[in-house]
């Protein structure tokens, strides 16, 4: 289990120094970031929370306290699904955006210089591939 | 960024299956099974609370929280540090190690499904070495 080990620690660390290198430059927290960058890529800058909390790895409840901060703090808005009572929405605002679009090139950077710069294009088609496949696999399961 | 963008993605949905499978078969928490790991790993079952946090990637306060939830669940218990008034360690307990031994099995066979069968031999050099190269890297910044 040496490649596990190695992964689980190298991929914590590295997210650690991602996370402390966007807040100290731009104030905002690796976990916000990636909520902006997800909700961006969608239509309308909407997604609905029950979906979100699945593409960045949060539980319901974590998500909805995580979004309460996040709308006091103007990036995101809720609003309500118009064809699901229940459902609830959470929407980029401009001023998420505008975050988003300031924070970015401090975290491409990063991910630059402490990941891809250390491999090799052949070390990059390994682990594009493996984690494709990763994700193949348990969309399925 | 193919491999950049498969490897966040492919390693956020193997850290919630992971956690799925340990929080429904064994009630745990994935964080929780991890301060269990590292403080097992520890020469008389503790470690500075400092030190920990880095250790989970997570921050000083978060760590505080879920440590106070572990020691109400008798799985940690926080001792006060000899040599440094302001220091707090926190030590595994026997039910903690009781706890992390029931878990294992079902944590080390998922990495085994989940990631390591999808790999072939030479894959899982790449990734090791790319993420020893990962750790290195960042100790060294």
């Amino acid at each position: 289990m040496r490649s596990w080990r190695a992964y689980v620690i190298g991929s914590e660390l590295l997210r650690q120094r991602l996370s402390r290198e966007l807040q100290e430059s731009e104030g905002i927290a690796l976990p916000d970031y990636e909520v902006l960058v997800r909700l961006s890529e969608c239509d309308g800058w909407q997604m609905r929370m029950s979906h979100l909390a699945g593409q960045v790895a949060s539980s319901k409840s974590r998500l909805s306290h995580q979004i309460s901060r996040m709308e006091k703090l103007g990036l995101v808005k809720r609003v309500e699904c118009p064809d699901d009572a229940r459902g609830v929405i959470a929407e980029l605002t401009q001023k998420g955006m505008d975050t988003l679009r300031a924070a970015a090139p401090t975290h491409v950077e990063g991910v630059r210089a402490h990941l891809v710069d250390l491999m090799t294009p052949e070390e990059q088609k390994v682990v594009a591939a493996l984690f494709e496949r990763v994700i193949e696999h348990l969309d399925q399961g």
